[in-house]
């Protein structure tokens, strides 16, 4: 039996694994970085973004990754969530606290079964808000899909390192369960495609007047929540895009 | 969907995870016993139980534990392993070294469905060892099964509160999954009557001159495999012991 799972560990799609980004929003404690890479190692991630960290690179951050110093060593630290998720086809917000958003959350389990299936198609990534107040909901509308650690209701504020611990170990146990041979998919489009549509229509819909430049949050949050229910492929982003050109192009 | 999972939340069966003792033996750093305590009111467990530990109570344990300071103050300070699984009917040593058992090592998520399952007899208890060392092979042999999580083969030592959150978390998602109507199981044997078995026989076998009491571990390890294997009932203990005695009382 542990022989067993030895031989599961070897036959982990350890492709996959490495497909994802683990992406820290301005990290207050340095200890934090570091037990996150540590957790990471544990479970065969390797590819940590740090969001203006308060304190990187930082001695706390080494003691605390005891062996996953490597993982500290490579770490990209950008500038902005958007910097984080250029190039990604996925990507999971998690989240503790109850949001008014249109797009179902995932559980931690169903999480990782989806990382883990789109990163067949291009890098994926999950983020984690810093550790007081979390995600802003910018951050969580420009993800594609809220995640949430199941927990007691009446205290669920799990340490960053355990929060970024759990769900690594469910995208490796992801990884290592059975490939069940998906269907035929069309290209999902990338985050910068989909964030491309969104600025497009943001400025078409400013030129022709249709909303309050005074208020404009509202509107676009309500768009983005609209699209960011359905997984958009290249072909539509396209046709979209062809779509909002066109009507700007139409005389008046 | 969120609500949905807050309504699961609420379906969570409390009862068996109020019936699971997390046992940490020997720990050396006390923040990690407060990092244990936050991680496991995050889940709905609440029973710890600490053998010896280098420092308790301690304000360092105090601060880690951040809000589940309750869990610290109700935990039960014990002085051997055997004490903290009294009256347990399963319990299983959290353990990444691989050890010459025959009893088959649990993944994380096997140990949590079978523990819950298990919780409807009486208490159950998972076991973590020292920060370094982890469990000794006695520590183990005192456990009904070693449990493993699955973890990167190259690098596989998760931090004591992390391992305590995975854990919990697979409880509570046990504890959580829609319940399965058991097939009526014999009451278990809990392991003071198991332990009370094996001293029996071990005093049988001595005064039988059946062993070498220059070298009688080995011996008493072989016996502890053969009966590991087995989740021994209540009547099965009666009947060994009956065995055991007849046989003892046997005019040679």
């Amino acid at each position: 039996m542990h022989e067993e799972a030895a031989n599961n560990a070897a036959m982990t799609d350890a492709n996959a694994l490495d497909r994802v980004r683990i992406v820290l929003s301005r990290t207050t404690h340095p200890g934090n970085i570091g037990a996150a890479a540590r957790a990471m190692k544990t479970m065969g991630l390797t590819r940590l973004y740090l969001i203006e960290p308060a304190s990187f690179p930082d001695p706390v951050a080494d003691a605390r990754a005891s062996g996953a110093g490597d993982i500290l060593a490579r770490a990209q630290v950008v500038g902005s969530l958007a910097e984080a998720l250029a190039g990604t086809v996925l990507s999971g917000a998690v989240t503790a606290r109850r949001r008014e958003r249109s797009v179902p959350v995932r559980s931690a389990r169903e999480a990782g079964a989806e990382l883990v299936g789109f990163a067949g198609q291009g890098d994926v990534a999950l983020v984690f808000g810093t550790e007081t107040s979390g995600l802003t909901n910018e951050d969580v509308a420009l993800c594609s899909m809220p995640v949430s650690i199941p927990a007691n209701p009446a205290f669920s504020s799990l340490n960053l390192g355990a929060a970024v611990q759990l769900l690594c170990y469910e995208l490796r146990m992801a990884a290592q369960a059975p490939v069940v041979p998906a269907p035929a998919v069309p290209e999902a489009a990338t985050f910068d495609e989909i964030e491309g549509f969104h600025r497009h229509l943001e400025q078409a819909m400013l030129a022709s007047g249709f909303y309050d430049p005074a208020n404009p949050k509202r509107l676009l949050q309500r768009v983005r929540r609209l699209f960011g229910r359905i997984r958009l492929e290249k072909e539509e982003v396209n046709i979209l895009r062809g779509i909002i050109g066109a009507l700007e192009r139409k005389p008046d």
